[in-house]
């Protein structure tokens, strides 16, 4: 038996790494993403190491095609970053060694770590979300990954403001209407002209974040009806959050649906950095055995 | 081989109803819904008159409990109407016959229907949307009816309203902030203070009813990528709402995300009145199919 192979592709970092089949990490390397072609050539220079890879698993920065079958499976799709739009991210690699990849998102990758090891390893039914330059989820329902025409873009849901909000938004598409615009890291430094490390608790600022997630878990709620609701990402970092959105979401929710008790349904991630390099292992293991 | 049976199980009108395995309807008959009680008692008439029912699926107004191994599973929940909250809907039908029950909610059955001979039998994921007294939402993500901790309340999103709507709102818990509230028929009845088919083509009221059919719509978009979105009920009774619906939507997705032509993507149902009836037959035949 082989090794197993992890492709984290992040928008600023990549992390590569290679386990065992019981999932204990052998060797890991991170390094700047550059451009697709550059940044591929360190990816494969690293795997190039070993000779016997059964099978690699990649979680990779949105929006990319996860629609097998498409014509543009496996590349990514129209992005800002320079040097990806359009790059075949996964025909590069399959040109390189022809064996079993998992190809899915950042956030489905980091996902399902807590859905198989994490916070959400008792349910069927999990939103995970990642809060941090962009929002993003991955979402299980049934036990599955959720995808239809393509993965999910829950980041962009509609949302109403806050009525002491009178910020214009973050969002290039959607300004001030999306989840996203409202309440990634970038709108909320641009929002109060600070990083969010620097807003203390208890800031005014907080309570609004917490008034979007909230109002966000309460439309993925009526929708998917999970079990749990995980954040991960930078934002959620800050602790002192989460009873926040847990009051903002019982406040919202008006007694209206019964959810577990608010501090197991909205929780944080569990697993941490390495969530995005697990969810790789378990992925392309699960694609070995049910090949 | 015996019988199929059907039940829709409406809140002002009860269909039972008998057709063999190829779906043909033998008979089929509808009363007004009474207390939960009464209105067994005439559905188990109607069957008694049935020696050789193979199985029966039901499709019921909610909410109603449909996650097996919970406590109440098979009851109807809180519910306003007289007689039924609390109401042990299957459990009376297992003490007539223990046969095998397909038990899920009504919207569920209609958009089942659609999805296997209706607007979305091309597509593996899909949204049926009911639009009349309440809002209710049947989802198909890859082939199979989603459920979580219990079936969609989709309707009770919460949406941004409208700039040129004042309207307080009809929700009984979420007022004016979601779906239902803002855009069900009594929402359009008290909002303009005539019912809904005397509002002309081109009124303003339509325009309001489009832009929040349309936000839902980008919302199911962003979490769940359907490929189709179908809407039925009363509401879209009104044809010339399509048109609208579509152009919202495109204004509100700002060229985010691409979708399906909106012609194809946005649509009316299509097995019209037998739609509830038609997804009890074949929710009930698969149940065979699969014990």
């Amino acid at each position: 038996m082989g090794l197993l192979g992890a492709i984290e592709a992040g928008g600023t970092k990549f992390v590569v790494a290679v386990s065992d089949h019981d999932f204990n990490i052998i060797k890991r390397e991170a390094f700047p993403t550059l451009d697709g072609e550059k940044t591929l050539d360190q990816v494969i220079a690293f795997f190039d190491q070993y000779d016997s890879i059964d099978a690699i698993g990649i979680a990779a920065f949105g929006p990319i095609d996860i629609v097998e079958g498409s014509k543009t499976y496996g590349r990514v799709l129209d992005t800002p970053k320079r040097g990806w739009s359009g790059y075949d991210f996964l025909g590069r690699m399959k040109a390189w060694r022809d064996i079993p990849y998992f190809w899915t998102t950042d956030v489905n990758g980091a996902g399902w770590a807590e859905f198989k090891t994490g916070a959400a390893r008792d349910v069927q039914n999990m939103v995970y979300l990642t809060v941090g330059t962009g929002i993003g989820a991955g979402i299980v329902t049934n036990g599955h990954l959720l995808s239809g025409l393509g993965h999910p873009e829950a980041g962009h849901i509609f949302l109403q403001k806050h009525p002491q909000d009178s910020y214009q938004g973050h969002c290039p598409f959607h300004g001030a209407n999306c989840l996203e615009g409202l309440a990634a890291g970038p709108a909320i430094e641009e929002r109060w002209n600070k990083s969010a490390k620097d807003i203390t608790d208890g800031d005014l600022a907080w309570e609004i974040e917490a008034f979007y997630l909230a109002q966000a878990a309460l439309d993925y709620t009526m929708i998917l009806r999970p079990e749990k609701i995980i954040f991960g990402g930078g934002v959620p970092h800050r602790e002192s959050l989460f009873p926040l959105i847990r009051q903002s979401f019982a406040d919202q929710m008006s007694d209206y649906l019964a959810v577990p008790p608010l501090d197991e349904y909205i929780v944080p991630v569990e697993n941490g950095d390495n969530a995005g390099i697990l969810g790789c292992f378990y992925l392309c293991k699960e694609l070995l055995e049910t090949a």
